[in-house]
């Protein structure tokens, strides 16, 4: 039924397990005539490249993207964009003691209860390798959302019990090397900002900015939580202290606060558009845990390799990856909204 | 774009504004068979209807729906079912005076960039009336549910700085006078559980339980934030603390605890589906505030008439409603898992 | 499954039956801003009314349009346009006879097959008077359209064995009269024109022009074959005679024939835009047939009242509206293709 | 706007140019569990090889498919099915006297109008090489559909002015060889005949049977028009002639004869589904033609190379995979209509 698909006007479907041929992605509605920089693709995509920092797990794959269709000199022609990405990386024997058992807090039980059989290598489809087409789809919206001048940016503001405005990357390194020692694992926060936005972007009922965005944000692997402007907090605040007033700046209609987190009805207002995204701690523990296996015996499972201990810092590129195709899809829809 | 629909299998379809003739749904893809109990769909809008308590604002509305289509005594027919509440209380004329000024916080100043042209009578389509709908189909939807031993429940747990794990209908009351008598509004916590579902439900990967559930509620007006399980307070876990061990429960595969939230890897996993949304203060506030004209000329805005304080309690009704949807759209969809 | 939602950008929901309360539709996805004039919405309706010549039936609707939501002051404002015409003439109790028996190639059996009920009243949602909504939503659509310069035209071109380049009103009557006094009905083709559409229009792979129109037209009851430019025609043709030549028309790229119908490879060219829809006999005869009923027994029907013996003329405005609605909504998706 | 995805429930979404990297597709929605035997996808694919028989173009390409997601140890596990075809035989060099001039009746001069880009090596995404992903997930279906015990099968049963109730490969050899000699080309009827599938299939209103059939035969290339049961031939039947009487056939209902082609109300009843689809002629003629070039200026066109001459032998096969995937399709809908 699609729902391997995202998105309305700019679409992106994604394909592929952790350990099968390869991962990849379909972009249909891509605007025709947009010169694609590679490079920049490949810059988003190492930001999530393994053995950045001793925090992330050791698989060594060079994830080099090789575009297939949809692109004419290195211009999008208005045909869908098809990309994969080969799993180099990829033994399935290594698993074979996950075939028969479930990972606790992971995905293996639903999906062999759900469709009676599972690709139980790397975790499969559930994989958050599965994630990263989002990655290539994302940095060539950015590309488009430059050329209008919006900007996708992205902090890490909590790990654990440690908050902070922005973590920089060796303050992340520093916290997560703490799990990794105690062979534990750690959730996070992300926020997210889109930036320079034009009024007008979302289309209510059901398609509410704020609405797809939580949409968008809650696919990712791990995700439990999502918020905008003063979130979970605007449940805490009378509407004196939360209303944003409207004041005219220079002759631009602005609001003097931003707790709205730049939407107001489902429709972006052109202020920065502020959201966060939690995530629970990634639940391959080097620990020995309490398990049971597909007949239903309880068992211990003792997971073997090394693994991420924290969604941070691979996550990232991916939050800011939705956000930019959220916001571009919605550029494109808002040209229907008038003839 | 079809934005004013929600859903795949189970459709809604909704239109009307505050003080239009008449606000409504079509429901496409209800089941065929199903005898509906009238009575359990005008208890459901009941709880919605004003002058309840002190604390909401005093239209008067009787909200009759009237079902147009898709039934054949009392059974639905596979066709799509349409119905419509008219607006009996509407009178365009009382709000002469916000014709050319934007509310704060309100969808007055996004609607009329995005559209150039406004419905600005009791906020048009922006008006959280325009929910209704959702309460009906809501309704429909939970008695296909019951049928199949499946129950959406809630509970208020925040409002403002008081927090409960339930708060009784006294204690709103007695909370949100408060606020009236400071001519303030507040904003509030709504706790959803889901009980019953079975194992299986969410279309990975972007069709996730619960990303479709997150986009559901923050589609409802005011919606700031959502959570799912442990939710936002996931960033602060350990993994040893969050992972939900498997047990073997006298036969059937169960989690220890609960911390997903009854979702694992989109799915559910047949523990109750427990998830939080949280509400910013009503933004119609009785006090003078600062704003622009559509000019963009600053002024000083009174609002007239008597408004709700909080999103509580009408939106409880609703936030049920947007579950048992996605719900029985997901137990649909999982018909087409296997041949 | 919204399959009774039609359109990408333009979107018409419909609903209702025969002998409900009301019969009616939801236009998502109309552009702001643009004044409708009723009366032409009236015009296109009073085109299907009944009693207009001898060969319709006589049921006597007045088929007046209330417009519930959407509009302000006339205009449309970007929300979603619901409508509805009431069923004032429905007496379910004359049908009682055919509540039990299957008329022949109506969709009596399929419907009861498939949902196990059924509303036997006139034809429930199977009736040709559910395709009303389609004339309204096409009426706007036309409007839009006319607005732009571009016309939908049509022209009946086939009675029985009689064809012709277009037949007057007086033909058509003189035809359908005799198969009346013969109490038989007999099928016709319409001939559709879009003239002036841009180039440009059609959404390759799936959604070519030709493959949307023709599903718009298959969805037309009683519809049993498309055809566009030299259509089936083609199939007996040497490609020498069947290209379209290029040309330099003062400027303009043009085609100094137009075999293809105004669309080349799944999109408009600018020429005009020529298709066939061919209707079958109505299946409601004044004979006595052979058939059976609901238990499988063998029974002989003999079909009361007064019905048309042609879907022309009611069918005409059906397929304008239609090709309006198609045509309106690759304009919207068109404004996609570039940022 | 997912333009390049087809399908509800079974949904392909297919990417690649004629002489870009590699054509593929997206098999979403397969149900999990189905062992696929590769060799009938293989066989399906043969059926187009190239250089079969005199009258086809003489491109040397294996076609072999890669799978790259979805199974696991042979058999569908739910996730997305993405498979590659690599365009081993790719010179676009070949085509730079194309670059500037529009060949008369093919997509170039739309595309180029539509997204001003265009791919004009061998036809880009407009080359009927871009069916072939149609024709593995076809096979796909089929495979499904065979062990429900429904069969899709195809006759040639027109070639120009020749007819037949489905000619011979032999025949169709010697015909097109005729027309090859004489450097022209010429236009086709395909018919198809979907046995043994169940009632109820097709959702009214507007996903009727026959209209998405219609919508899918119609999306292939050079498709000029549709018919299903007597088709346009019944516009000229009268009613008593053309009505499809209910019989009992051993306790099960059938009609006495089929002019309906086993459709009635856009749903199924049981009967054979007989349709036919018509193709213009190839237009790349091996004659010189008058065009213009992206200048507008009037030119001369030499098409190089080998081409077929006819959408026969290697449109069948495609029209029995659009056909087998809508049937598909449609079965997996119809575990919708009831709870």
């Amino acid at each position: 039924m699609n729902s391997n698909t995202f998105g309305t006007a700019f679409c992106l479907t994604t394909f592929g397990e952790s350990h099968g041929p390869a991962i990849g992605g379909v972009i249909d509605g891509c605007p025709a005539g947009i010169l694609l920089d590679k490079s920049l693709i490949e810059n988003e995509l190492s930001r999530r490249k393994p053995g950045q920092n001793a925090a992330m797990s050791a698989r060594k794959e060079p994830d080099e993207v090789e575009f297939l269709s949809g692109l004419f000199e290195d211009k999008t022609t208005g045909a869908p964009i098809a990309f994969i990405i080969r799993n180099k990386d990829a033994k399935t024997s290594d698993y074979e003691n996950l075939k028969d058992v479930f990972r606790p807090s992971h995905a293996d039980f639903t999906y062999q209860e759900k469709y009676s059989i599972r690709d139980y290598a790397g975790g499969g489809r559930g994989s958050a390798r599965t994630l990263l087409p989002c990655v290539v789809a994302g940095a060539v919206a950015k590309q488009i959302l430059a050329s209008q001048g919006i900007e996708v940016l992205s902090d890490v503001v909590q790990i654990g019990e440690e908050s902070s405005e922005s973590f920089t990357n060796d303050e992340i390194e520093r916290i997560l090397s703490r799990f990794r020692e105690e062979k534990d694992t750690v959730g996070c926060t992300i926020q997210g900002i889109i930036k320079n936005a034009p009024v007008g972007l979302g289309e209510p009922a059901f398609m509410k900015f704020n609405a797809v965005l939580a949409h968008a944000m809650m696919t990712i692997n791990a995700a439990k939580g999502f918020e905008i402007g003063e979130g979970l907090h605007a449940a805490r605040m009378r509407g004196s202290d939360c209303n944003d007033a409207f004041i005219n700046d220079g002759g631009k209609i602005r609001t003097l606060t931003n707790h709205s987190g730049g939407v107001q009805g489902g429709i972006t207002n052109g202020e920065d558009i502020v959201f966060r995204v939690a995530f629970k701690p990634i639940p391959s523990l080097m620990q020995s845990q309490q398990t049971v296996d597909i007949q239903g015996n309880t068992t211990t499972l003792e997971i073997q390799g090394r693994h991420d201990v924290c969604a941070v810092p691979r996550v990232v590129p991916i939050v800011e990856a939705m956000a930019a195709m959220v916001t571009l899809d919605f550029i494109l829809l808002k040209k229907c909204n008038k003839i």
